[in-house]
């Protein structure tokens, strides 16, 4: 299934028609009251679009067909792929951005490096995240910009730092950054995005921005060596667990929507409301992964079952296992997990215990439920269509596990 | 020549006192006006001690040949001992509040590899030019303790991250964290102190002191790649040395100066004094030590004669060197440094080369020129002892090349 928009190789006038006709079928958004340049390039762009569907030869069949492909679009397109088009103007004006600041002009690894990551057709969800914030909560300037790109910096400086911790080879089905480079440029080139995002973010000359910002990337960075310590040890709670998520997920998705409440001037019921949901949000995202590990098709997800047991990770419907296990279950879990000594029917073996206990059941009702939180914290902001589209995300990160 | 302070051991009344002392001797210090509850403690263990000299007995014995090796001590000692005394308070509370800081509560890792290279015994000399920066510029609030912390972790992630890059096993003469653990260690710890150093700066409160630490971020992660791609590439010039220098030590020193100045609220031509003068003697150190490489004396670096042109390091003494090359030297510099195809006698045959050209002597005179730079640069402060010893200091930094 290739959910590659068809209107990404069309004229741009039928881009924006088609973003604009997404708006009229789905959310019937009061467009007049947009306002803004981009608003009004959509205008004019369906107002030639509507124009062209009723010409009649050549023109007119394409349009028609056009229509078509939109309407189909319209009804498969993911929340993630419908924030992109409601934000396009936002997101191209970040992504200028990011190439003007990851640029440098005495070091060409630098651009080369991140050219590799930035433009491997991430789905730029961080950025889009603070975004949709700023938008919903009627920011007007253009320091959400700067954001949106220290987001993003931040999570690829993460990605080339985690490439080097775990020695990966792929990252999106393409050969790491450290395999193409070297581990030396991706510590570096991280450190130089790192100070880059920093400085994206000393611009908007916002000091609550900052601690936010400083908060996350310290509970990032914690996260990620507790991962490192906790992996494999069968000590690590359910609580310890959450607390890695959010370090490894959880954490930058909500510092991504606090700061663009906060940017925008939200009150604070709004602001905790948009951390509430970055966080929830990236919580439930997290642990869908770890279930989609052991009960995904390989086929959809492009990992096979059980990479996270044959790589020793304590995810959560091991932890819940081994949280019931009898003292043979739990020698089982030391051997293969603790001491990494696997054989052959091992990951069986860790099915049936997870069967068992029914933990990939439990585990799939902690996605729901982080899930519907983050659904519930939507509702202390206004009613806005892009909140119609974070409900839905929120329904989308876990609709993998149906 | 051991150079540790006999009072390290000694009585803490007596510590202080020979501070105290220090100061009359050397740079009469108006200690009254001097003001702060160190001050009293110095004044207090001052009077103490000088009764003690008066007394007759042991004590009054042991007095009177501490004073003899007080005074030796004023006569021998370094400018950063004597920094470090008279900042002896501060310096303190830097400590304390970095042990606070590199704690966690849940990722134990962080403390191991943190302690292992912050109590390694580094001279503190970052923070302690933050320290100096604030007290003369008259500075009476906390805030630069927490400066000075914060550079002092830039400074430890930076070199955790250098292991790693460098593949080093021993640095100070102590195994490296990257050995004594792993790779992972020394890349995540190194973040956590990046993003440790942030919520310590973001504290302040200060934008301008974010905006300084962000652009010296910035220049140190730049300057970091560049060396790695420049090191072994012969069309480097002087001016990109330079910057790769000012990335790998300078920006550090002048932030860590600058920012002591604006958090005392100095007037723009002290701030940029106060940079000018950490830029110039991070430059003089830089220098100096890439000198020291084909100069030195091994018993007393502990580096080996030509290090750098083994790892294939251009540093000044041989760029100079290549800019002034015939062709068959040049092919010389392309085999041994771009190629690194190194033989017997290859070591001896770069000395003649940077013999024929007097590029020791050259370089030798840049960082003499430097250290003047950095010392005409505090012309612009208020007479202070610590204005002195900071003079001292760029003296010294190059006093090692005669």
């Amino acid at each position: 299934m290739n959910q590659q928009p068809t209107w990404k190789n069309s004229d741009p006038a039928f881009q924006h028609a088609h973003i604009y006709v997404h708006f009229k079928a789905v959310y019937t958004l009061p467009v007049k009251e947009g306002g803004g340049k981009g608003e009004d390039r959509r205008i004019r762009a369906a107002q030639k679009f509507l124009h062209n569907c009723g010409s009649k030869g050549k023109t007119g069949v394409l349009s028609r067909l056009a229509v078509g492909n939109v309407m189909n679009q319209v009804m498969t397109q993911k929340p993630h792929e419908l924030l992109a088009a409601t934000l396009a103007d936002e997101l191209d004006a970040v992504n200028l951005l990011i190439r003007e600041r990851m640029a440098s002009e005495h070091a060409p690894r630098i651009p080369e490096v991140t050219a590799h990551l930035v433009e491997a057709g991430g789905k730029r969800l961080r950025p889009m995240l603070t975004l949709a914030a700023a938008r919903m909560c009627g920011y007007r300037g253009e320091h959400h910009l700067k954001l949106a790109a220290t987001v993003e910096f931040i999570h690829t400086a993460t990605l080339l730092h985690d490439d080097v911790v775990d020695e990966s080879n792929q990252r999106r089905g393409r050969p790491t950054a450290n395999l193409l480079w070297d581990n030396k440029s991706s510590v570096l080139v991280g450190d130089y995005l790192f100070a880059r995002s920093f400085q994206l973010m000393v611009d908007t000359g916002n000091m609550r921005v900052l601690d936010i910002l400083a908060n996350a990337s310290a509970t990032i960075a914690e996260g990620e060596v507790l991962q490192m310590t906790a992996a494999t040890d069968l000590r690590t709670t359910e609580e310890i667990y959450l607390q890695v998520v959010r370090g490894k997920t959880a954490a930058l998705f909500s510092a991504a929507t606090e700061v663009g409440g906060v940017i925008a001037g939200a009150d604070a019921t709004q602001v905790k409301a948009l951390f509430d949901y970055g966080d929830a949000l990236g919580i439930a995202f997290q642990i869908a992964d770890d279930l989609l590990d052991y009960q995904g098709d390989a086929a959809k997800t492009g990992k096979n079952v059980g990479d996270d047991f044959r790589e020793r990770k304590l995810t959560l419907p091991v932890i819940k296992a081994v949280a019931k296990a009898t003292d043979d279950e739990r020698a089982f879990w030391v051997r293969t997990i603790e001491k990494g000594r696997q054989q052959d029917g091992d990951l069986e073996q860790a099915l049936a215990l997870m069967a068992k206990y029914a933990t990939l059941e439990a585990t799939r009702a902690d996605a729901f439920a982080w899930a519907n939180k983050a659904k519930s914290a939507l509702k202390a902001l206004p009613e806005h269509p892009v909140r119609t589209m974070l409900t839905d995300l929120a329904d989308y990160v876990v609709s993998r596990l149906n």
